[in-house]
């Protein structure tokens, strides 16, 4: 496994040589952003409208989509190394990946909460992404507040060793 | 694709021949339902204790994840088939795949938001989850309700298309 790009504090892993399962792409997201510096720091950093492109394949999958206000996105980061187990963000302390929404991560499957503007075919307008313009979309589930809310969950700002 | 087992007014997609991208199988989860009668509708639907065994080689990235009161656990739906486009749940009306939290999706990857109890080594002792005994785990992030909690988030009862 190549150390390359490591920061100081940061450990990497020997991945497994085979996956165990496969996904399709089943879409592309749009967004405003081509860089990665470009990119809002997190979900809620950015109004702006970005659009789902779903493949037309799939496109019976979408009735009664547009009765939700809020969706769950989960799309691909397809640009980021997977074998960092504890990373030093530039901004923010040295964690375990698990404890971090870094893109680097065993599965590079980010998750976004977005709120539903429009469904128009197969084309969906939405608030509340930070990825690339271009990311693989995998999946839309509906958002249901009984299961998907905490609204007073905490990540305590200290760090803890997880003994 | 064969139309085995479909209920009246689903509807099937041959999907594409290949695979996307990988995913690998970080752990397990273990829960207390071996038969898919017996496990709950939905998340909230018990309050049982479930353990996530996470596999040692990941052991590094649990660093900092116990100053989390809540996580969101990524894991894959490996005995759903991939193909239905709009079900008919038994318990509910027809709908899109996309409308649905039905493990059966072209990516059978379900999201859940879990309590954590506690963390002990490799294996996490958490409240939320729904899945049988054994089902594989690809991911854990630290949930944050900045971002991830909308409690006025709403699913219309009434099926509307998704114009």
């Amino acid at each position: 496994m190549s150390d390359e790009g490591i920061r100081s504090g940061e450990i990497a892993v020997a991945l497994p040589e085979e996956f165990d399962a496969g996904v399709f792409f089943i879409g592309r997201i749009r967004t405003p952003w081509t860089e990665r510096d470009q990119c809002p720091k997190n979900a809620r950093g950015s109004d702006a409208a970005c659009t789902v492109e779903l493949d037309p394949r799939y496109a019976a999958a979408l009735d009664g989509v547009a009765a939700c206000t809020h969706l769950v996105l989960l799309y691909f980061m397809d640009r980021a190394r997977r074998d960092l187990l504890v990373q030093s963000p530039r901004h923010g302390e040295r964690r375990g990946t698990f404890a971090l929404r870094s893109p680097v991560r065993p599965n590079p499957i980010a998750m976004s909460v977005v709120r539903l503007l429009r469904v128009d075919g197969t084309r969906l307008t939405v608030v509340g992404l930070d990825c690339l313009d271009g990311t693989p979309l995998i999946d839309i589930k509906p958002y249901f507040p009984s299961v998907d809310s905490v609204p007073d969950a905490v990540v305590a700002d200290s760090k803890k060793t997880s003994s």
